[in-house]
């Protein structure tokens, strides 16, 4: 069974088990793969919030939590659909308090996954766009893995990532966590102005690393070049490793 | 906690989760309600194929399973997406089968609360339609309600509700179970004429009452007449239920 942590946030679960059920071979309900979905959010401290030190609980605690409840369910594998969440600092915490607890749930890294997918299906790309929240940002989530596979990360200036995307993502009135049904059209604008400046730079392919951007911007090209859902790069990663015939053609 | 039983079918459960969290007052995750989510479709068999006497095995056993598992998740209330499954001959054995195991869940009754909110919200309405799958149709899930609070079920024909609605619901090929996302044009098409002669007929407001219909007719207002779905009210009953203060104003 595929184990999904959601509540991080709680649209991003939604949207990984909606990508599992339209990425899977299926014509009646009884076709589709055992999921479960566990969405507790107000234990998880916002990743973002705890990178850049404003809140001091490290949110690994309350999400290898989740993954051991999602196992105890009958997960035999999870996926976790926040990209924050794959920041050093939490992930490698998240695995060894899997290790300590005994846990023999197969973790799926969505970042180890969407690289693994950009080297193999664009082997052309030399310059990937970032888009994520200002934790991934600082704490290079994609940043440092596409450098180790000698791919040159464009990512926006500072000032745009606080002023911008950041606010796009964050602010209270109209960003993407307090209206992401439907997302406001001012929080889409802020992450297109944004996408144009990372392809004026070079940049030959879009990364949407914040679940929340892909909720504003669901096209798979943008500004002529291919966008990727690293939340979908995990679902097809989860469906193969569960069940590799019930995997779609891509 | 919320627990949701999914996989009748996959997408109606994750329809359900995104009614709740629209619901539910909220700027940051971590103010979302707990929620968890248990989609094992292989084990629960179609409920209009068991009403037609198609398959033998009462799908209530996996169903009342499904919500035990929930139950010792941390669930405290549950709602089961589809209206089908509320057929008397179905529902009751769940709510036996929960007795018996001493269940002190909540099952909220998502047909029972659908005409709860017509009596008190449209209370003009004496004639309501209703679309459904022809398990619910045969088995009166809405008709039979809607007779006992004094209100006229309007419905389709037998040779439509057999050669258009189910179609659209069931075709291996265009139905809605075998393609949601997107919904084929032929399906909503199909629903649509459906519509349009319940409302010649006389029918004050539509009720879509199959989760697949939500999917290919998401129309507040359609033909000239509100439509009701009963998921969002389930969703709004969960969260009135477990936090009513949480609950949007609708």
């Amino acid at each position: 069974m595929i184990g999904i942590v959601s509540g991080v946030g709680p649209y991003a679960g939604l949207d990984l088990a909606k990508n599992i059920f339209d990425n899977t071979i299926a014509n009646v309900d009884q076709d589709h793969l055992p999921l479960a979905l566990l969405s507790v959010p107000s234990i998880i401290a916002d990743r973002t919030e705890y990178l850049l030190g404003i809140v001091k609980t490290n949110p690994a605690l309350a999400i290898a939590k989740v993954i051991l409840d999602l196992e105890k369910m009958g997960a035999t594998l999870a996926g976790i659909p926040c990209n924050t969440a794959h920041a050093s600092e939490i992930f490698s915490l998240i695995k060894s308090k899997l290790t300590v607890n005994d846990s023999k749930i197969k973790l799926i890294n969505m970042v180890d996954e969407t690289i693994l997918e950009i080297t193999a299906n664009y082997p052309e790309v030399k310059k990937a766009g970032v888009l994520s929240t200002t934790g991934s940002y600082q704490f290079e989530v994609y940043s440092s893995p596409l450098k180790k596979h000698g791919l040159k990360p464009i990512i926006p200036s500072e000032k745009n990532q606080k002023e911008v995307v950041h606010q796009a993502i964050y602010d209270k009135d109209y960003g993407i966590k307090a209206c992401s049904s439907p997302v406001t059209a001012q929080a889409r604008a802020a992450l297109l102005s944004t996408i144009e400046k990372l392809v004026d730079q070079g940049a030959e392919l879009i990364i949407k690393g914040c679940t929340e951007i892909v909720l504003a911007v669901p096209e798979k090209h943008i500004c002529g070049v291919p966008t990727i859902d690293p939340s979908k790069v995990l679902a097809r990663s989860l469906i193969k490793h569960l069940d590799p015939q019930k995997l779609k053609s891509s």
